[in-house]
């Protein structure tokens, strides 16, 4: 998405796309020690930013033209330590209604040998705006 | 604080800590490219990860020695568009257990004039661990 | 006001506004059997009811004729054991924006001789809606 | 589970457990006026109030005997008017620690022929004490 390559901290990050189908967008962030905290796992403000990031996407791809998301608000349980070769976030529409969408957040550890672990889950609500607004 | 220096991610952002006195801790993230989203505001990940940090270490100011924070869940809800010269995340606590600690989160747009706007409120919980669990 | 008169549910909890102004709602929820749970607390159930129909009415002060006012989603922190005489909410509204508002909710377990403890904590996003669609 | 039939709240509203299993718990809310707000529809705190005690004890099916749960904090978003001939929430267990438990809360407003809607998703956190601590 163009909006995306905009982004200046998904970039800064070393953030990417990786999946996207109507209604549900994954994001990939690799491992690397700009994106952790003080234990060397990945810090909660990563691990958040690219899950805001996969649901804001997710009810993008519902929207019509013309139109841009904002996140409202949303609420993330950190549920183990983030770590692994990278963490990928999935963003899943759960209801998308004119105004307002709603979205369920997970985050998972990825290692390797490709064993996923869930590190965080949370829930978000977003909110369609004129893309003039914004 | 040592452990603020050791975390990559708020050192990549080019946040600081701008005030502490136990209980409450101020963090300050200057505006640039590699923090905004692709409209050229603060990106709501970076807004989220200073208020996450700024809670974080609000909290640890008023833990014994050799214990160390974890963040469970925080909230936030993102109230306006975050502009400014630089934003300013504010984490006081509200409540402070033996396990469990309560923070409210406050971000603020500063303007160069020093005008300031609340872009971002929040609440958080978090857990005390032993220093060598982590 | 006549739409508290009409919530069932706060009648039925025994609940009753006890101070209005622009953009701030208390709400008093009286001690009995009916309002506990397991322990002899006020059930959470119970303060996140009346903490949320605060929030509502601190929201709807500042609405137009002809409005209505639906709880988005909240977010609510129990801080501790919900005792006293009676327990007291309060609506705060942070930010009134056209479609959304957002409040801060506090819980007051308030003790008879007027000794008061902060028992829950809380944040909510509502929406205006035309009162023709509720 | 003697706790239910001791939580005043659960009983008062009308409630009732109508599903166990090892980390999974449902609770149906038949519609009556008691429990309704100004239009009629289930209200939120209602709806919350049993979701809240379904996670509670989705948690407590898989706590080991003597210790007790408390909620720490939970997050409901209100997706759709709750209307319906009862509405039934499920908690299910997310993450199962030995302090803490992360659930998941659905409610469902359910129609006399069956039909279900979701009208309420929400995340929860609780705690395991003690029993004689509560």
């Amino acid at each position: 998405m163009d909006s995306f390559e905009r982004q200046g901290l998904m970039r800064h990050l070393g953030a990417r796309i990786s999946h996207i189908t109507p209604g549900r967008v994954h994001i990939v962030l690799p491992a690397r020690p700009e994106v952790t905290q003080q234990n060397g796992y990945f810090h909660a403000g990563a691990t958040s930013a690219i899950a805001d990031s996969a649901g804001g996407y997710a009810a993008y791809t519902l929207f019509p033209e013309g139109t841009d998301v904002l996140t409202v608000e949303y609420k993330i349980n950190l549920l183990a330590p983030a770590i692994g070769d990278h963490i990928e976030a999935v963003g899943t529409v759960l209801k998308s209604g004119r105004t307002l969408t709603v979205c369920q957040l997970e985050v998972h550890g990825v290692r390797e040998d490709g064993s996923r672990t869930l590190v965080a889950n949370g829930q978000q609500t977003l909110i369609r705006v004129s893309a003039t607004l914004t």
